[in-house]
């Protein structure tokens, strides 16, 4: 042996030369099961806008394929819908009133982590991982959500950003974690006021196309208008520039998967998709019914027996962290970390013990407080609006969204489902039964039949709140 | 002349020796006309509680000798009513919906100001100034608040704290900026169970005094309940605690006039006290009533012409910076300070131009947000609660104040001149007429006589936050 500095060759050599052969055999089983991980993050992408979900017009053949040889979740959540706060709690394992990203980190808004949070990337550092990042990232201090690596590529472009974590991912022998985040298809680029019902462009260039990326584009006419939305010719516009920037981002996972598998790391390399929060139109994204909050979540890990999967355990994205430092064999045992692994699951559609799960968002701008709790079961939700006596605020994109304003123009008592009143005054507790009302019309929070029911989740969310260190638990108290 | 590295010493040999005399000389002076200055801040001392500002009962002479021998002010007024962010607001110029730091700094409230503010110290700094801090700090990032030096101390026994600042004050020839700010006269240490009302002890010690502290008590029937407190024996138990740290902040004042005597700069140096904000009790602090933020501010130049002066220019603490900026000869031509320099207003009584200020507030506590903006006149203020579908939300030592739980207890209608239903519940303008209404309990904002005047002061106040670049500037356009 060479003393302290023990290399793979030498170590492999010690081995063969019989030097505590049993345990070196090990240790080295164990360093070849460690898998690399991608994790890819969306921005703004709802579950009703793919394939494998359901949707019948919007071209996603490679998340399709993922799903198709992998595990589809049914019932995976955001814990806040909004970027930058949900995107700390993907990295952080911790709700976001606990990390302390309680809102936008960018420009005034100004929201940052506490410093001694220790991220996913650390911890996979520490556990002898690379890391690296590309595209968006949105949070902050650096030093908390630290990578190796920060590699060029712009997040509108999604095929170029694979293209640059090629030679990351060719890298040496020492397992990895890529972190790929798209701004696609978060609004943005403007109004396309040249276009039928001048709708944002989501990120789509007026001409010609991304590198490497093949435009598909689609007709207001055929796309799906869900059901939190209203069938207005400005929100099909809107749903067509966001169905192509979908599909863009579906081209960048098609050229992520194909470096992996050029580089030869394709079948040890756990592959996660999920956005951080849902579609940027008012009803979803900064809101915590459904729409906001269920996401994409499909996961492909090359040692799973089982293909193909759809699994309707409820988990959420303070689970991930967890989920992939148990991947990589780094779950400490004890920790800041509040989710819980949901590898065990993987290979289950209907696995037991996974029936409940929590929300909590605050802010989204500086300037939007809206704490919100959520305890969201099979077949009830409750929603604490802790504002309430505010106006639901709107972020500036939303409310600008032309499907807004013709909604507003028009004087229309209802938007999707739900009525505008609805929307912009919310009571303090909104209670839903799932099974029968899936779009959340219909509260039952003041329902006497189902007082206990309120009472029941009520508790649950205290307890939750106590075991998360949730500064807003104080407001059961007063005000 | 020896190049690069010019010491004073050599500077003035070389004045001595004929070399470039007259520019030499022009500088000396100038050199020898910059001041020291030492910024005293206390903590949440209201306007009502010196000697100097009327209060025949508090024992405060130092303070009451400072006022003697300088100007004291009767309109100065804090911008929030809140500690951390009114200091950040005291140590950039800036209000703090503009510098970033939009409530309390420590704990999980992590409010920090934004890196590229260029703080008081700072600029002093880089105006050849010394630069120290000694007791209270509250804001945050270090790398903006810069001092050279944090000198030891515990906030809590200013006198020690004075005694410490010897060797900074001693120091070279340098002009200094000290920072001095007491915990007194906050809330703190825990409730004396064994007085009559169950009072806090607002920093007091159960037992014995602070290190150079005459401990002053005072008998709960001697205090004067200031018109906007309950005149209850719990209010009185706790003004009388109250009053005893008031005490102490004036002899550490007495302590530090005395070391600044003995290194010989008395009469090289500014001396300025203010508090953050009102008193700690229901109904002024974290208000932007009058006792929330209207505020001692007393100043005492060396080259005072006048002395023992009362101004009543409408002055507040976004212009202090620039202030002691000018008072340095170090007053950028631009810069991003929001403030004005009142230091040519020293020796008026009733200068003019000064009958107009602004307060902004959004956060104490990160779970309290209630963003007020407030235009000042001499006789007409607006108040808008931008929050206001909101109860006014409590910080939480102000809730568990024997003062407000009493006044609960009892089911009184009324707390001070105010009722509590309308301290609790507030419209979206409050408009008083402070000539005819110095308590701001008829609130004038629907009166049809007052239309104009309500439309004048909201114009101001959009004028106000276009130039401040305040983000709720937004809330005027919607919710």
């Amino acid at each position: 042996m060479e003393g302290k500095s023990i290399t793979r060759r030498s170590f492999i050599a010690g081995c063969v030369t019989g030097t505590s052969a049993l345990i070196s055999a090990k240790a080295l089983a164990r360093e070849r099961k460690r898998p690399n991980v991608v994790l890819i993050v969306s921005d703004d992408h709802g579950l009703e806008t793919l394939g494998c979900y359901g949707n019948p017009v919007i071209k996603t053949p490679n998340l399709d394929a993922l799903a198709a040889d992998g595990v589809r979740f049914t019932n995976a959540f955001c814990t806040t819908a909004s970027c930058s706060a949900s995107r700390s709690v993907i990295l952080s394992g911790m709700y976001n009133h606990a990390n302390g990203q309680y809102g936008h980190q960018h420009s005034y808004h100004h929201f940052i982590s506490f410093p001694d949070v220790k991220s996913l990337p650390v911890l996979l550092s520490e556990a002898g991982y690379r890391t690296a990042r590309v595209g968006k990232y949105h949070v902050a201090p650096d030093e908390v959500y630290k990578f190796d690596v920060a590699l060029d590529g712009n997040s509108r472009s999604p095929v170029q950003m694979a293209d640059n974590c090629r030679d990351f991912i060719s890298g040496d022998d020492k397992p990895f974690f890529l972190y790929y985040c798209t701004s696609d298809p978060h609004r943005g680029g403007g109004v396309a006021n040249d276009l039928p019902g001048k709708p944002d462009r989501f990120g789509n260039k007026p001409k010609g196309a991304y590198p490497g990326v093949n435009e598909v584009m689609y007709d207001p006419a055929d796309v799906v208008v869900p059901p939190f939305l209203p069938d207005l010719p400005e929100c099909r516009a809107e749903l067509a520039q966001y169905y192509q920037s979908v599909s863009r981002v579906d081209q960048g996972v098609g050229r992520l998967m194909r470096v992996l598998k050029q580089a030869g790391k394709y079948d040890s390399t756990v592959v996660i998709y999920i956005s951080d929060n849902g579609v940027a139109f008012p009803g979803a994204k900064t809101t915590l019914y459904e729409p906001g909050m269920n996401l994409p979540c499909i996961v492909r890990d090359p040692q799973q027996e089982n293909r193909g999967i759809v699994c309707d355990a409820l988990v959420n994205f303070a689970d991930l962290a967890p989920t992939i430092l148990d991947f990589a064999g780094a779950l400490p045992e004890t920790s800041r970390l509040q989710g819980r692994s949901f590898k065990s699951v993987l290979n289950q559609e209907h696995p037991r013990g996974w029936d409940q799960t929590y929300a909590s968002h605050t802010f989204h701008e500086i300037t939007m407080y809206y704490p919100m709790r959520v305890v969201r079961q099979r077949r009830y939700k409750l929603i604490w609006n802790i504002a309430h006596g505010l106006d639901y605020p709107f972020a500036s994109d939303l409310r600008a969204a032309s499907t807004w304003q013709a909604t507003i123009r028009a004087q229309n008592k209802y938007y999707g489902k739900r009525s505008v009143e609805a929307y912009l005054r919310r009571p303090k507790f909104e209670l839903y039964d799932l099974e029968n009302d899936p779009h959340e019309v219909k509260n039952l929070a003041d329902d006497p039949m189902h007082r206990e029911t309120l009472a029941e989740l009520k508790a649950k969310l205290k307890t939750f709140q106590e075991r998360t260190k949730d500064p807003w638990i104080l407001k059961w108290d007063y005000e």
